[in-house]
């Protein structure tokens, strides 16, 4: 099994910290900031950047220091999909359900190269809730041809991480940014989030900020097939 | 609640017929076929055909007939994971566990565009296991950070879909390979699929051949940001 949170990190923290910070991180419907200046969704706003030499397509930054809203992020490399139903986390999941997770063909190919992510990878998780809010069974789940499971429904959110280690020296070099929870639309630019709501989450748990051991499978290239 | 099969197939199946689709169209380990002809895994390879000229990165047959495994599948679109697995399917699911699903980046453009897809779509549908295969429940499930739910782990089969109206037209246009429901690596091609093992269930439950309602909500384009 997977330890909810692995022992160091409950050295130096409470369960009740821990608590708010999941839900914190988790977030609300409607929490995420709004901001009017954010930065024209054109080709030019992802062309490459001097501070990500290593990255194709850089995140952008408005005027105000916030991220801008990664444009076309579903057409990124695919990382993986962990799934938290709302009808196994008692109605109300911290991240609600399916988490697509995303990051730039240059990362991707980066980090197959050298077990390391570049300056300015991002990962890009859109959460999408299942095809049935109420399911067929008290888990949430539903039947389909395929059998009995999940099955993909609704958008219902944008979280994106950033590595920037001059940017975001204060938390391992990754800033992590919410742009709702809830239906699209979503926003045009978030503000960093405090290291008590998202950072300090993965700075507890995760290998160099990333839960890479749910993005290895996909990350591992494939052998060659058998002939 | 999605119903397992639709009226219009009840009429015309028995449960017996089903249930026997089911099974042989899931496949178990080993049960692909071999070739010894594979073709060179070049970029040449998937050079523009011009029997698919909407298509950016076609098919490729081998000279019998075969499909050749899908180059580098994991860097296409993104579609959608359905999730079925083994701990709601009485141990033994017929797709294990989540189906990461793929198109190429001409394929999905087209289908935004037209709400058609183009000759040459392939539909790759890579087969994950959960991240622990006892998991912490009866279900299958286990408890990470997020939330309880399930976990992307070991890469687990391959199947691939392929649109072309003339090869394939005793079965609406569409063609269907297994190239095995087992570990990495799968098969370098694979021989088409009976009408009874794949494609006569989506000719009863699918839209135009393809479970669309699953891959909709990524295929939907996003609304633009909220400013």
């Amino acid at each position: 099994m997977t330890p909810v949170y692995n022992q160091s990190f409950l050295s130096v923290a409470s369960a009740a910290f821990l608590l708010s910070t999941l839900s914190a991180c988790g977030g609300a419907s409607g929490e995420g900031e709004k901001s009017d200046s954010a930065e024209p969704r054109t080709q030019a706003a992802v062309a490459r950047d001097p501070n990500y030499p290593e990255i194709d397509i850089p995140p952008v930054w408005d005027a105000k220091g916030q991220l801008v809203q990664p444009k076309d992020f579903r057409e990124l490399v695919f990382l993986g999909a962990p799934l938290t139903p709302h009808g196994l986390n008692g109605g109300k999941a911290s991240f609600p359900e399916f988490h697509n997770v995303y990051t730039q063909p240059a990362a991707f190919k980066a980090y197959r190269a050298t077990g390391k992510w570049p300056e300015g990878t991002m990962m890009i998780k859109e959460l999408q809730l299942v095809s049935d809010p109420k399911g067929e069974f008290p888990d949430g789940s539903t039947t389909a041809p395929s059998g009995r499971g999940y099955f993909p429904g609704p958008p219902n959110g944008l979280d994106v991480s950033v590595k920037d280690s001059k940017r975001f020296a204060d938390s391992n070099g990754w800033g992590y940014f919410n742009f709702n929870h809830s239906a699209p639309p979503y926003l045009a630019t978030a503000a960093l989030k405090s290291v008590d709501e998202c950072a300090g989450c993965h700075i507890a748990n995760a290998e160099d900020m990333v839960y890479i051991k749910f993005y290895k499978p996909i990350l591992d290239p494939l052998p060659l097939p058998r002939g």
